[in-house]
């Protein structure tokens, strides 16, 4: 005698660890073993034990971490079970192996769920986002990274919204992307850096609109989302190679550091450079690690280390960058910027300079494509 | 037959370069030299020749580089001599010999104006007005940088506002600190970073509100204006230490970048941690390599990556770091934590301990002083 | 065997009514009586049923109304009693009447509560927290406005986190004003205007930040905060004039169209000029009925209907208005203004001198005292 | 021996009056007849004399109030044309018979400028620029509002910038909108309102983002720009109904206020009213004087009195408007949905149900044409 509507969709949760499960112990927050489930299934916002039952839920999933969301305006049942990872990671701990696993599990579980979610500590979720998003080739489900400042067991906390609104996106949309989600928005995963340590919005996409804002209503701006131009088989490449950096320029920074940052085994490097892409162009020593390091196979990006801004091939004053072998970034976010080196340097089927040709080209929409600036519309007289 | 109003002030304008001062030539904008007063001279709203010939201002200056501003809004007369680098430099080629360069020219001056105002490049300006605010030790004037997105030859250009508002309160205004101002906003400099490449609003101070609005009314926030609390004579501290650098954490960074990166002859880091102030704490190899450092001699400062937030030494999740050796950075950008090390390492007559228990002291205004977070006022029942 | 902590503190939820408490119904949404506190007794954020029967709650209060808080972080329990209005009021019904049975029911319960949160429909929050503001004279605990702009009842909603701030903050800190609390935020409530209709951040402070930032921690602005200087006992002063409104400046506005606003019963009235207090002065038919007005008595404040600015006494093109026996309103909200009037005008012990004083006052903190503008630190050569 | 490079546009600028052109007497700021061309000619950033001497300018021109901008960065020469009105008008004094001359002038000079820049106080700009936005029917050429805070005398001023960027917009671009320039940004003149009283950056568009910003670079964002969809001949339709007015709804008004103001001659009225439309309905004395109205002819339209927001046709509860006869004002400003009251009034060759059609229409872009909400993209499983 068990009854569904039938209009439900289903959801993974990867819960990796961060803030938003941890407690609170004597030398502060930690992560607690499989005490999240548990925990949600208390809270009548995230789970509604009655429709379990109604419809049998734990029969027919076959899982005690499965969860049900009480219907959502739109009339959808979202069921969602929770893979909660062992040991729970703090997001400072994160590495390119935490992210190779996160894909594997998405690829594993790819057919079986509507849309993902991925609980993960703030200090790095921007960069397993954007790390994600170049992965995860082919997307045509929503994967969304959520997490909070404060845990889910606190009074007054972000996790409840958070996790409720990723949920929703998850279940409900076709945004085929690798996402971000943070009080009540929604960002593409590689724009989005984290600016603010104690603020509940900790987000921000600073070169491109968010994909939506949900708060009365969900604002979706379809136009920006992104979409794979094939059809091509979902698959997450899980091989990330290691031997990248981000090295940002400083006044007088010192050509015996950049070679000490740009030695064997380095392989990609995100310089951070000042303004729209300049360096230093009178310091020959400076200019000349750099030569030898692209001359030896170093892929080298140029981003900027303002929040807000573009990094231009043709713009002249990065010149000298350009003629010492760099790449312009365009306005990828460092975190983005690395996380393709990453991505690319483990594609050990190209060649280099078809490396370097992926670095340069938009391949999810983490850079503005067209680099040419503002098209102009001249009065004709 | 001269006559002076005697309501005047002066104000020393040091031309460094940057690209207010640039013109266009074949592979973009390029300084050029000795142009920039003879532009001056025929702007009326940033020179009066009237008056300067009424009152034989050329004269009694004995200098073909002093203009004059047409009268303020508080009938004074500013007038301003400007003193040009040669060769000028764009801001990306700034070093710490150039800060030494521009504290001499200060103190050398010092008595002779009622205020500075210092024009470079904006890429690095933060850099430098960080750098500046330490050298000024006991500084009674202000003195205020400003520069341009687009050079004050070209039609629009942000470059003639930024110098007038300059002028006006480095002329008229009692702010002893080293400021920056910037599109209609005054900024302690030590406070700001740049933010935006390509608009005109291109800084903010992210931990601290603007000293000042400059808008249809000047609404200065005296009550955060910074004063020296002691009456010792003016002085600029020229030596820097050139031993420092910046290292941004991310995700999969190897023991051998950062032990490269620590290695001899460098002395002070800033080290861009995540969130507020947080590294690995199951790196074993990382954090041994910053404690070798630490026990070394290097001092090493923890500052969040995040545009906003605070490190503080008793938050938990840093402890790794602090022990480690390192040294909390409070709301410090990374800017003024980088300069604040090259100025303190260079005071050579202190001890190490000396030397770090400055790094973790407010000197000017460049931390919040109080790290104990929000004074509670409970309510009593 | 019943046992507390004794760490309690009480505060008095007014249910007036609004979209916290509404529920869907065929054509829209609706209030439902009785329905806020079994619903709230449900949600584990919002009541901790187990400390409720651990300190016998319902039998020491014995009220079915009242609920408990789970512990806060300062280690608090906050034992709220709701009083529930009949019927429940859509905020745009509210009348000065209602505001006065507020204003009778924080009295009646003014001993016995240690801190008020009353739940109001968004539409008129600013204009009821404006009259509370003045006719709670002598106040000296808080009052804090809440409600939402998506009823509790829905999945995603802003009702749960509205209240619990509120009450945290009536429950926890001496901030003895009438606030309003809405997403994180807690303002001044003479100094709110709602700006978004479709935005859970409704509601803003255009003339003074925030008395709080509530996000990971309680961020208070203890220098703004209010504190009325004596220590007379508190009352509240429920009558309230209702012959006050509200007129538009807008081109081509007809004499007649003034006239017949300011006709009798009419006795208080706000102008909502153009910028800083401006109004035709080439319009002589609109001065002289607005002469006839104050000549008979009626009180007429000058406000900008700019969202931000002021309207100084002293300002030369606000002339006419001044001449024509207007009274400056600083930079009051119209909300302010207008429920000002009602309550100085209900005032029939003072003459009407000495109400049109109190309208030029700053009574409640409702207006920047200082209305000549920046101070001025002038250098002195 | 005239030369020109061939590549100029001509502006025609028309000087309303306003603070732009105001200097300063005893008794505060006031405009002076025949100063600006004057005072322009002596400006190197808005006169080029040396080009109007080679090319015979005045000559070809004939006019003494002709001058020519500095080349710009797309290598035009923008010469211009300034149209004084006598007597020069404070904003505050505008009304729809100068709105109408305003749209005489344009028309009569339509043919032979490339653009027009019309120079107006800002206190009622929003107003202008909303009623110019219809009056001006087929519109295929630019027609820039702008104007300043502060005069163009004052050593500090917006004026050259707003003034400079104007021209630079009308004489470049085919943006055939009436637009409002402020502060280094376009917005489309039925969508502004002012906000600041004392700021720079005085005006807002709450409901659509800003046609253009204008810093380094002209970024147009061409998607947004409205373009007539047919081509018909330009006219500007300078009748215009005087009988119009705004009213805010407030807690407790009044029917007899309410009878008042809808009394007759009155034809439209903007109903400022709560939140999404809302007013309050338990109040049939208020609604049956609407009804009463609307009966009898009047065309109410129902707006918002929040900064942002929608009033939307289908909303419940601002359903006892809709059955009063009102009609939704969608996010119109106030200024738009009166001004639009004003034109569509004077069309006598409509029926009133014509006239009503229109006003719920999208006519010039002064509402969003979408009034259903978000568009959903449901998963669909």
């Amino acid at each position: 005698s068990c009854s569904s509507l039938g209009n439900e969709s289903s959801v993974l949760v990867i819960n990796t660890g961060g803030t938003i499960g941890m407690t609170l112990h004597d030398s502060g927050y930690a992560p607690k073993a499989n005490a999240l489930v548990e925990s949600l299934r208390k809270l009548p916002i995230l789970h509604d034990e009655q429709y379990a039952r109604q419809t049998c839920l734990y029969e027919s999933y076959g899982l005690k971490n499965t969860l049900v969301l009480p219907q959502s305006k739109l009339n959808k049942r979202i069921i969602y079970t929770i893979l909660e990872y062992s040991p729970l990671l703090d997001s400072s701990n994160m590495t390119t192996d935490d992210w190779g696993q996160i894909g594997k599990d998405i690829e594993k579980n790819y057919e079986n769920f509507d849309g993902f979610v991925i609980l993960h500590g703030t200090d790095t979720m921007a960069y397993t986002a954007s790390a994600l998003s170049f992965m995860c080739e082919n997307l045509g489900k929503p994967i969304v990274l959520t997490g909070s400042q404060v845990p889910i067991y606190e009074l007054r906390n972000d996790g409840r919204d958070n996790l409720l609104g990723a949920l929703l996106i998850a279940g409900q949309f076709i945004i085929p992307e690798v996402c971000l989600y943070f009080y009540n928005k929604l960002y593409r995963g590689n724009r989005v850096t984290k600016v603010h340590a104690e603020s509940f919005n900790a987000f921000t996409s600073p070169n491109l609109a968010p994909l939506a804002t949900i708060e009365v209503d969900f604002k979706i701006n379809w136009d920006t989302v992104w979409r794979a131009n094939n059809t091509a088989m979902f698959q997450a490449r899980n091989e990330l190679n290691r031997n990248v950096g981000l090295l940002r320029l400083f006044p007088g920074i010192t050509a015996s550091t950049v070679r000490a940052f740009l030695q064997p085994p380095m392989q990609g490097v995100v310089l951070e450079t000042y303004g729209s892409g300049n360096a230093p162009d009178n310091r020959p020593d400076l200019l000349e690690e750099l030569s030898k390091a692209t001359n030896a196979g170093v892929i080298i990006v140029n981003c900027t280390q303002c929040l807000k801004g573009t990094v231009s091939p043709t713009y002249a004053t990065g010149k000298v960058l350009m003629d010492a072998g760099l790449i312009a970034g365009s306005d990828m976010t460092p975190e983005a910027a690395l996380s393709k080196l990453s991505y690319v340097l483990a594609k050990k089927e190209l060649t280099l300079d078809a490396q370097k040709k992926l670095m340069a080209q938009n391949l999810r929409g983490e850079m503005s494509a067209d680099l040419e600036g503002a098209k102009l519309c001249l009065s004709n007289h």
